[in-house]
């Protein structure tokens, strides 16, 4: 099979010329003194990327690694930690906290809603032995969100630590990591970056990292380990291995192009693309897999795929019949996605998006309004903001 | 500082234009099945390259996330593991084997020195109660080689199995999986290949599966499990969480071109350099670090740095005077190395690394007679195969 | 202002990555024996594209560079020739025609048509003294062609060389230099290979260079000069100066995609998006420019602009607001192109140029039917061929 | 052959990875605003590069195309003309301009020397009617310069215009456009640039413009059209034809790293290396071409080849067996260059060039002193500006 023309998955997503170059770029050694120095602007620029004066490690791998050496770290055998469900992620991070022996405390809701802040904040008050909140800001497969800005407070309130789950959000949908208050937040470069798969950004607050050190039961010597970035990075310079040099001038370069739009305005052009999509797809007379849009992150159209079609199958249909990657709701339901995320949450991208899953649908002896979708959708465009150019 | 001239290190070495054009390629997403099908192709050259026909996991970190899995999922508490230490990777080893509660057997050698396999055949058979022997094939910071042709078969007649960290010997030097009965092989992309330090081929025997599936203590759920992977790509197809698309392209092109040009081509062009480095370091006046040619893995050529000039500042004086990176010992001794290892094993680097190395260490006033370092390595050089190029 | 999102243009096109990775080669010395061989074979696989056996010249410029080169080694003052005008390039011609001296015969048709090859026959039989016949096989501004297939014959039969300006078709629609007995056949990179601008193949028959070779006219030791790059290239192996190694590179790698898929396959692809794109630029109730389908150009869609809009400014408001780069008809009439040339002519490409420009003439006050547009077009290619994947 | 470890050439010479990533950018439309743009910045970034504030322009095709475009602009038959001739290309240029119907006087020296400026002014004070002095700023070939601050001057004092070569110079040598009073001048990307070679950079003054306006030969509607630039560029801010994108961008990015780098230092940089090449010459027991190093351009040092042994043949040998591309006088001389030109002016390369060539010269039998030569060129580096780094 060719090559897809386009690219349109909730990540990885394509990358731009910019980060390509970066990424193609000739290795060094890691100990060389212009890669300490890229390692460090990296890592300053990814705390400004999570709105963030604390501590930054880059991991060196996949944004599950961050997870998994963050929840390792933060808890032990018999720890009472509060995990909110409202999709698979939030799901796998509860079996994970049961198989580390803590005390396993979860509100979940229907993988199509949010977690009210409010729910949360009465259990934490039943609860006060609840040390640790675990929360994913969104779900990339049912491209749901939570709303962080006031999770974040009502856990500090009850003197709970925040692991945060926002490998899919930042740079798209509203984060901040400090006002919000959260303690260790862990996002991905190849979501609304646009980047490399292969590194994980950590922001781990003063508090957090107190727990983590006084733990017994946080890795160290292991690839899993922060404490080891902490004391070979962020204390003395230098790395406890190799890491990526690779993916790290690749994400450097990503977060350059971030820094220099300007996150908000990227949050708006990905919140653009969302309400493109979103007009385009309820005009085809197809409905959206959220609850609500309020619920529901800029940078992925989820959609509910219409009895007796399977997501995968639809997805791989369109794929090979039209050349358009589209990513699905995975366990999480059947769905299928447009995503606008990173380089192609801008201009007409959208329009093929609809384009291909309405086609998609029809051939699969749905009936889609396929026109009235890119009418609605072009309403919507033609009407946004010029400055998106 | 500029980025260097000249990168003459022990890994990450500089890539192929062909390898940094396949990291520099558009990402795409990780299900599409153009990048499934590179990634079955990848796995199935990274067998090529070990010489096996065993299951090839490709892991998604450093080489030391493969040790690591690979040490955890093999060992259990008071598994009685015999660990052979020639340098600081196999001191390491050994910690972290005690960190798992094995009981540790070692023999260990000067760093610049290789166990005896009769030492080790005698040692299992005083100690049959020994079920795994771990071995580093290729000590970098030291330059050394063990003898895996002999350690693998002694092992597997002892009936323990083997676990051999292979990161930078692979291509390098001879290596034979499958002839030498291994059953857990280590390497990275990052050495011999020229290729990206962010993934890692692991190569697991049916034995070692075995007991690997029956180990309680084998990390599953986890960036640390094979046996996810197993599970996942091997019975399944898919992946346990997001590979890094930008290593695997990068890794695929790294093996095109060494398969393309031949593993034994390869060694040989290794050893070639080394020869030529190895006449100019000694007539230049300087003493090698290992104790004989025999144990000096192609690769790298390690230089016992004069006394009173410590490596890390003789390497960075280097770099800034004269643009050339070369690596060191770090705690394995004090070592320089001349490195030609993948691509710049060839022609006059070996010429450039003299001159750097002779030159400084000149700066810091020992006397090297660089001329004649130039001249021997000119002489063999001259001798050599016109094939190489 | 941001780069396009979409470059639908009638050359330069996109590249594809294989080619732009080329470009992006690290360049060697023109006389370094593997770039000797690279020209070499670049030169073997135009004659394939060509389908000729004719010599093939690599000259070191745009195609305009070939086209004068060409039009002054075959002329000499007081020379017949037969200009054929269809379009602004044919018209172009004719007047550097008259300046070298000729003695100009011209056929002419208004610019949305095609010249009849009967009435060229005719001409031909009326006037024996002419000895070259000046064609532009594809009128780039107007989309239009001419039929070489018979133009080529009529002229060899009457005995008068031919001129064949081929840059934007070759790759697109059918062309065939050699069964259509063509003599001097000028093609570029940058349209259906979707390759650099700085080159331009040029086929020269036995006929044709017996004629320039015993021109006094013909240009020698100069840029301009044919007969230098025979000397140099055809005759020694080397260079008559420095050619332009980047674009070598390029043009071997957009020849290399073009081969392995296959002239008739790329053909093929071309044809189909313009069959989407005409069914919908005429369901959208616009108006194509060519006065039919059979003398249309597969790579270019070439739509009549609407009354009271000027076609620049209608392309300049397209790029402004939606990222989308479209071509216009130059002074050749109030023409705006959906070209779906080289790369992007595959799949939803068609899509995005026909909402681009629908969206666009609304927005300036036009009744466009948008979804019929897209609705049309999606049925062309919902109903073609899956093996365009 | 295997691609070369090292280009040494003067010219095409290795580029950046900066250059290559903007070589290997996506194309975009020649008309869209983002190109013209940087069509604009890229010749305002030439003129820098000249240190001239006199009309720019950017032609598209190799520095020859320059030459001869601006030698048919600025003469007409019967026109007197003085070319000076120090080398091959000044010789080359007599031939065209007898080719054109010049009157042609020339002042010619050996091509191991210079034109003396004296003898100039003595030439012009005894002919008057000279309109026009032709000079090559630096003969590649031969590796010497003209003294052009003097000779600007000279010329301008007696009413002559100057057209003058600086392919190799510019960026490596002094060379100031405007304080030495010179009226046309011509460079290119491939030299001291280490850029494209198939643009070229062309400075025009206002005496040489009005010459050219009021020359009926000069050519109009050409390829080799000086003037077609000036309308449709200078004057209307489009092009006469398609420029070659690739070029423009690749050629953009060069003067940028050249005047980040600053034009003094970089001149600093090509001189320090010639210090040091030439020190290691000698010291080998070679002999330099030119009769002085006054007359020796920074950018190249040609070395005279023993007796018995041929230029191409030694270049050809030690590009076989060490994998080092040097280039040689061509028919200038029996002349072999290790040039330092553009990014491989700096650090240790001289010496992989002197190697190179003093092992080739030995294999074929010569007695070189390759110990000496090296130990003479290091002694030269060491002692320089550490701020090369």
């Amino acid at each position: 099979m060719k090559a897809p023309d386009f690219t349109l998955t909730a990540g990885p997503t394509p990358a731009s010329a910019r980060t390509l170059n970066a990424l193609g770029s000739q290795l060094v050694y890691h100990l060389d003194p212009t890669f300490i120095e890229t390692f460090r602007r990296t890592t300053e620029k990814a705390q400004a990327f999570f709105r963030t004066t604390n501590d930054m490690l880059l991991l060196q791998g996949e944004g599950i690694l961050g997870l998994e050496g963050a929840a390792r770290s933060l808890t032990r055998p018999g720890m009472h930690v509060l995990n909110l469900v409202q999709g698979i992620y939030g799901k796998g991070m509860g079996q994970w906290l049961e198989s580390y022996g803590c005390v396993l405390h979860e509100i979940e809701v229907a993988y199509d809603s949010a977690v009210d802040p409010d729910d949360v904040d009465a259990y934490l008050t039943a609860h006060p032995e609840i040390e640790l909140v675990t929360i994913v800001h969104s779900e990339t497969p049912s491209g749901t969100l939570s709303d962080c800005s006031r999770l974040g407070p009502i856990a500090r309130r009850h003197g709970a630590l925040t692991l945060v789950d926002a490998l899919s959000s930042i740079g798209g949908s509203p984060f901040e990591a400090d006002a919000w208050e959260l303690d260790v937040c862990i996002s991905g470069g190849q979501k609304c970056l646009g980047g490399p798969v292969g590194i994980t950004m950590a922001s781990v607050s003063p508090a957090a990292w107190e727990r983590i050190l006084s733990n017994e039961n946080a890795p160290r010597y292991s690839y899993l380990s922060l404490i080891d970035w902490k004391v070979a990075w962020l204390e003395n310079g230098t790395f406890p291995f190799t890491p990526s040099v690779t993916d790290v001038m690749g994400l450097e370069a990503a977060l350059d192009a971030m820094l220099e739009e300007g996150i908000e305005n990227s949050i708006a052009r990905h919140a653009h693309a969302a309400a493109v999509t979103r007009a385009g797809v309820r005009a085809m007379g197809l409905e959206l897999w959220p609850v609500s849009d309020e619920i529901s992150g800029n940078p992925i159209t989820a959609v509910r795929v219409p009895d007796g079609i399977v997501h995968t199958e639809l997805s791989a249909h369109i794929r090979e019949r039209y050349g358009v990657m589209l990513s699905t709701g995975s366990s999480a339901g059947n769905i299928i996605h447009i995503a606008h995320m990173g380089p192609t949450a801008t201009g007409l991208y959208p329009i093929v998006g609809l384009t291909a899953l309405g086609s998609g649908l029809r051939d699969l002896g749905v009936d889609v309004d396929l026109g009235a979708g890119v009418e609605a959708a072009m309403a919507v465009l033609s009407a946004g903001p010029v400055g998106a150019r």
